[in-house]
């Protein structure tokens, strides 16, 4: 324990020991908010939800806000908001990508069909608002539906971004990074800015993040965002299958430019290129030829350009708390960011 | 112009004569709230709200607001925000039934493929919701973007039992009249609630709806809101089809089992079910089966008895506005639910 790594790991590891606490709490209200007639309906909208997920994005919003006293039912409703959304976007991503398999089980339009996972999106959507509303209501603090409503805008702004560029020859590594700022932390941004307004408890009294305080948490929502979201990109390329969920290459066969996409076209030689290109959106490979653009996009060293880029936001993230003096909270958020850039699944 | 029917007539042309001036403004702030990048996204999602829409929804929230003093800023963004989700509702609603043609033409996934018209739809939803929060903040009222949010609740529960109705043997009219609350009329009384919440100013003071005038004001919305969606069924069976812009006996062929079968079913002989049950649902007929199908409707006075409905429910939108004194635009309001039980198109 006295070394670096394995001190960082303990950390981690017991910093992260109450997300599935307050998960357990988060989704017990989820499940209370997914009722409903025609129940049709509201089973497939609870579907998703129900599959699971490790609801960060909740754990994001809670410990934000327990950076300034107790947790309180409106920082639950707060963190709903975020889970909430997450979950709509998946929904709806997954019928855009035609994805059959989400979280090992079928998504929600291979179970229910395509019309019945728009319209069970569209209610996540809808009750993401409401909670946002209700947040807003227990706690007297205006904005956290504005808050959502600016973060749904970006989502959506990124999901088309993300398409748009499985069709484009090249994509810049800014435009790329501009693209998962939209897709992914925005709404880490928000998970994090509504945690601050909304606040904790200190006895009868809320207590909330002053401006400056509401940006470090911005900056910080916003850094653990991007290195999430490029530690996922990684994964989708190089992951453990059984893992990660998805097949070996996934991203490749589907012609993402994701980070890794990016970095070896920056680095690579002409005839790795030729060899990279020659499975790049080709949505049906041969298991070998995946396999050896894998090894050439290796020795292109784009893997290990990736994971510096996630470390460089990693290192943002954390340093964004610099304001904050040492707190138990600030310590899992520290470790959360920690798991973001080293996490397998 | 001394009998009855003249003057209602010349009334309800006085005072719809401002709805093409509130429409011009309401759809200078949509304008303005739909532009952005990637513009791709942006053009798809303002598509349909520039095609045109008589914009009745906002002008039922304008119309509210200025029973209680001048329009402003905050009643235009409430006013826009009911808009912007109707047009979302439309889009997807377009994907769902596989409709092509709206308003004269494609609709937005016809026109921009499905993928963009499931972001374009999203991204109305999402700026609806800005333009409530944008409401709230300009005029210190909480709780718009919770009207809005259990409106959209509604929609989405009401499209579900719509859809879910197509495949139903029968519908009773008590279901039937449940379900176009929820997918038409919680709408028209989401505008009009938040019309009265947000008010009008009379001179720098704003002036609100009280709980009492509220309430009426929710019966308003909600009766016109059944009314028009009773005239709309009316329509998109028997309307002149140049005029409505859908084929004759549409909702016939779709197996919609709106108030006319449902009608049909409960004063026809068998023979005559027997007869419409050869046209219902079955997508595809010949012209003449069709016509037969309609005049059998009409033999069992289904047209009579959907219109006498839609004039009960006119009758008590009217008498909602009793606790208003007379005024310009509480003639405006009646007025309207005129139109919406009288309207060809």
């Amino acid at each position: 324990m006295a070394q670096g790594q394995s001190q960082l790991d303990y950390t981690m590891a017991k910093a992260l020991e109450g997300l599935p606490l307050e998960a357990t709490v988060v989704n017990q209200y989820i499940d209370g908010f997914l009722k409903g007639e025609p129940s049709g309906l509201y089973e497939a909208a609870a579907y998703l939800p129900k599959l699971g997920g490790k609801r960060l994005r909740p754990f994001v919003t809670i410990t934000c806000g327990r950076l300034f006293g107790n947790a309180h039912a409106a920082l639950y409703y707060s963190a709903m908001s975020v889970e909430l959304l997450h979950n709509f976007t998946l929904v709806h991503d997954d019928i855009m990508d035609k994805d059959t398999l989400r979280r090992g089980h079928p998504t929600v339009h291979a179970k229910y069909g395509e019309t019945i996972a728009i319209l069970a999106g569209d209610l996540l959507f809808s009750r993401a608002f409401e909670a946002a509303a209700l947040a807003e209501r227990h706690s007297s603090e205006q904005g956290i539906t504005e808050e959502l409503a600016v973060a749904s805008v970006r989502v959506d702004e990124g999901q088309y971004l993300d398409i748009d560029f499985e069709h484009r020859e090249s994509v810049k590594l800014g435009e790329y990074l501009q693209m998962i700022y939209l897709k992914t932390a925005a709404l880490y941004e928000c998970a994090a800015r509504i945690g601050g307004k909304v606040g904790g408890m200190d006895g009868p009294v809320r207590k909330r993040a002053s401006t400056g305080e509401l940006a470090a948490l911005s900056e910080f929502g916003r850094f653990l965002g991007l290195a999430f979201q490029i530690r996922d990109d990684y994964l989708g390329m190089f992951g453990d299958p059984p893992k990660t969920g998805k097949a070996a290459g996934n991203d490749l066969l589907r012609g993402k430019k994701t980070a890794i996409v990016i970095a070896a076209f920056e680095e690579g030689s002409p005839s790795q290129l030729e060899q990279i290109k020659r499975v790049l959106g080709k949505h049906q490979a041969e298991e070998s030829e995946v396999r050896s653009a894998l090894d050439v996009l290796k020795q292109t060293g784009a893997d290990t350009r990736c994971a510096a880029l996630a470390s460089e936001y990693y290192e943002k993230a954390v340093g964004a708390l610099d304001l904050f003096g040492d707190s138990t909270q600030r310590q899992r958020l520290m470790a959360l960011a920690k798991f973001a850039i080293t996490r397998e699944t």
